[in-house]
């Protein structure tokens, strides 16, 4: 479940509603790729923006047309009482692992993140990914937590933000985290631009937003680095960097993704939930430029 | 509706459910007080932590119990389609005005912040208030938005999350503020901490959650600087210094002032929402100190 490429569709919107034939198309892109798991619901996924009803449909249409490829679902919410709710949803729904990130509004501390992990495993019956992202959640992991909170019964994997740009820190990286984590959690790779260096230092999978819409692209990049083909998981992240700098350019991969999506005529050309806003004519076109160059279209 | 003292209640929880018998002991204190408006559901009203239903229900308890007194109404949320269907919930519930934070998940541009602005003025029929926030929502508005959505029709309040502790820096950031900002629309300083200087530098109003457990106390401050008796604002404000450091030291109000309900005997020792968990017993002990200390159990 938790090694490979885990692809990460978005959770296209139509007319302020989850667009589900959107959603469809997209997931079958991934089942026909043969990715590893999925996904769903995670930031890119829009989680935050959808009800609780809303999110129990998505987990539920995922599973099903998710072609027995199993279906991580994401259960974050700010009160404990919500995160035990969605991940009895998501198990309803047949998810075969949950991704849960510490969403704070009144700053958490370290023994509250703790107990909200103790307590959705001891509820759980699906292993547990840590999802580590300090750009949406506002809350950072000290190693010493995220190794206590590995230890939980229950917890699978940890969703790491991403590794240094530099290769040999990447590997130091690892190699620390390694340390802190017990031998029985993999170490997912996300942030796409650095997915690459992540792969070859030695992370278990990739937790990727790219591969949510192009998972040919990105399952080939991690059969690479599993084959321990680290030129060529080099090389290809590398012919990738036109895409890096527009996530890089628009705050992350979430707006350039929603807008490729619609530029492929996967979704509507505006799929994002208000109060988020499509990119301009000019911003689509250059990434347009970019999908093209890239044969991403 | 915008100016004077607005008392910002907690909503204490018990056995993970907010707890009415104390919600409604806070609030009789705020009334017996005649505080001049209500702020429920704010960032201490816990409201990020509520289902819907739960939000509604207090609402309605606010509104049937504030003998009159003008309740405001936080709707916040992370997408716009929750935002107007909590808008419509307060509405129907008996709010005078609407509490509005620009809660983002993925990083909000100014443009949308303006949007969801102008979408909920829009839809509402009563008076919105600007939550300016960036500590729990981080985001930050520049005055140039803030005096743009300031101009929407409807917008009747701006809540500022503070003003410089120097009293001259304060007096020039009013000033600024004033000239950014249509007449009509009230400036109320939040910031426990800071409101004596705002209040000294002409806020029309303090939004305070200190005033929302002790009513008393903030009612004569802000009494003090509606008669232009600034010695006053300041003497009274500098005798809190105790409670202000406490607020620093536990990141802000909200901790303490749940303990302190807590201590008063008006909510359950532990009456925080899940994740948060209760401070230590011996952080109790010195916010007790610090009550017995300022008189105010």
């Amino acid at each position: 479940m938790f090694a490979g490429l885990s692809a990460f569709p978005l959770t296209p919107f139509a007319e302020g509603k989850p667009d589900e034939a959107a959603f469809l198309r997209l997931l079958s892109r991934l089942t026909e790729a043969k990715v590893d798991s999925l996904g769903v619901l995670g930031s890119t996924g829009s989680y935050a923006y959808l009800t609780r009803t809303q999110r129990r449909r998505i987990a539920t249409l995922a599973v099903e047309h998710a072609d027995s490829i199993p279906v991580m679902i994401c259960v974050g919410a700010v009160s404990t009482d919500e995160v035990l709710a969605l991940a009895e949803d998501a198990q309803q729904a047949g998810a075969a692992a949950l991704l849960l990130p510490p969403l704070g509004y009144q700053a958490l501390k370290e023994e509250e993140v703790f107990t909200l992990y103790e307590t959705v495993t001891r509820h759980a019956s699906v292993p547990i990914c840590i999802y580590d992202n300090p750009g949406s959640t506002h809350f950072t992991f000290s190693d010493a937590l995220l190794g206590r909170i590995a230890e939980l019964p229950g917890v699978g994997s940890v969703k790491i933000p991403g590794v240094p740009a530099e290769q040999s820190a990447a590997n130091d990286r690892l190699m620390q985290l390694r340390g802190t984590l017990p031998a029985s959690v993999s170490i997912g790779v996300s942030g796409d631009a650095s997915a690459g260096n992540g792969l070859i230092a030695g992370c278990d999978g990739w937790y990727s937003v790219c591969g949510g819409l192009f998972p040919r692209v990105a399952k080939a990049m991690t059969e690479a680095a599993t084959a321990g083909n680290y030129a060529s998981v080099r090389a290809q992240s590398d012919r990738l960097q036109p895409l890096w700098a527009l996530f890089r350019q628009h705050g992350g991969s979430f707006r350039v993704i929603s807008a490729a999506a619609g530029l492929l005529g996967l979704t509507e050309r505006d799929c994002l939930p208000r109060p988020l806003l499509p990119l301009s004519a000019a911003d689509c076109r250059a990434i347009a430029d970019v999908l093209a160059a890239l044969e991403l279209t």
